[in-house]
């Protein structure tokens, strides 16, 4: 059915009590990309918040892969949601709810990754960290505030560390070429172990550490990763504003690799 | 429209990012309890979220007061549930979704008031906690726990300061005979609120401040408020065993004197 038609009963405690997660991957060439990271992480997520997935690992990517075929939206994004379900006392978790949902999504253009992005730090720590949930509300509720200081994302700290954006994570390249990255308290994203890969060819270490939200602004760059962005380049984090990200950039090439893996990942599967 | 009928897009961001809140007032021989506290909480919920509300306040009384004439359910519960609503790139808030359904629940009975509740603490801060989110998160994914701890319900608190149950507001009664309740980072009931006046009645002095969790196996009496439950006694918390409330105690007539305030607020209003 059409997006716009597929709903939900409002008696689901995905709605009446915000109890789900989801995960959702990017369509490039009509092939999912890292279908089984996200997978991993789906199942992952569902497995920790005691969800039983009525549909086995090989049934969920045959939907998804039917959900290409019909639709042919080349350049897309699927989602796939898993909510608490109907609920007698609207408390106990009965029978999830499963939807899996293909939407177009703009390809991760160079427009970002040109313009950088405008980070502002606030103090938050989101609940159940590690997994995927549907818990966005702290992200929402800070948008108007966001505009008020003229930013484009918020970073998330805690007791003075860093974790996460909401929807992307963070790393800082330091003067001694390290590339480093929270490591707790935060999603570990695909494209986030992706990049971790790719960093060798860069010719640069990888540091998962607890970053001091102090630390940031000394570092050479600054760039946050997303499976629908890539890599965006940090331009200013509070009033720290970063030198502006060169195609010589660490920045630019890891996301030059990226792409060209991404590249790669969707000639060997079409 | 019937309940199991009523539903949501997929798409709302009540569902997609868990943004929503709510309200639940009882609904006592066909009158609302108390609907002026539950709208004022309710609008003020919906305004500190920034969500607009289609209706105004007395059109939102209208419903409720047209809901309960052609459902008829004497003893009953009403939920209005407001969304972030249908969302272009699932982010922002574009016009919320406002659902008004009632649904029969048990009458609060004595069954409670002489079983009491045995609880157990959990470190836990919920995010925007003087507002009614739909936040639910942690609540539902303790329940496994609180099963395995043969509990009822948790407690939460946060470096040593008690805040609140999911559903609940706590109180406990000192030595010299003081009423006290945590005074910040939790909801404030309306039952609350309803117990605090009727304190007077029962010679104890009422006190808004920090409480730690050590205090409380130090206590005459602890007991929890909520819409739904009116007064349960607290017979455990944790490793300590409260003495079973006898019916001359505060919970027993501060039970007393809540069902019979009730029983005026219904009369002036039938």
């Amino acid at each position: 059915m059409s997006l716009q038609d597929a709903g939900m009963p409002v008696t689901d405690l995905g709605i009446q009590r915000g109890y789900g997660i989801f995960d959702f991957l990017r369509v490039s060439g009509n092939i999912p990309l890292y279908l089984d990271d996200h997978l991993d992480r789906f199942f992952q997520s569902a497995g920790f918040m005691r969800l039983p997935v009525k549909l086995s690992r090989s049934e969920l990517s045959s939907v998804i892969g039917r959900l290409i075929r019909e639709n042919n939206l080349p350049v897309s994004g699927i989602r796939m949601l898993l909510t608490g379900g109907e609920s007698a006392d609207g408390y106990q978790i009965h029978e999830p709810n499963l939807a899996v949902v293909q939407q177009v999504i703009p390809a991760p253009g160079e427009q970002w990754l040109n313009k950088g992005s405008q980070l502002v730090s606030y103090p938050f720590q989101r609940q159940l960290p590690h997994v995927k949930t549907t818990d966005y509300l702290m992200a929402i509720w800070l948008q108007p505030w966001l505009k008020e200081n003229q930013a484009d994302d918020v970073l998330y700290y805690q007791e003075g560390i860093v974790t996460e954006c909401p929807r992307a994570n963070i790393f800082m390249v330091t003067d001694d070429h390290k590339l480093v990255t929270p490591r707790r308290n935060m999603l570990k994203g695909v494209t986030r172990k992706q990049i971790m890969g790719l960093a060798g060819a860069c010719d640069l270490d990888v540091e998962e550490r607890d970053i001091h939200l102090s630390e940031m602004s000394g570092a050479k760059e600054v760039f946050i990763t997303s499976s629908t962005k890539r890599i965006i380049p940090v331009s200013r984090l509070d009033d720290h504003i970063f030198p502006a990200a060169l195609d010589s950039s660490i920045s630019h090439r890891l996301w030059a690799a990226l792409r060209a893996h991404e590249m790669t990942y969707i000639e060997t599967r079409s």
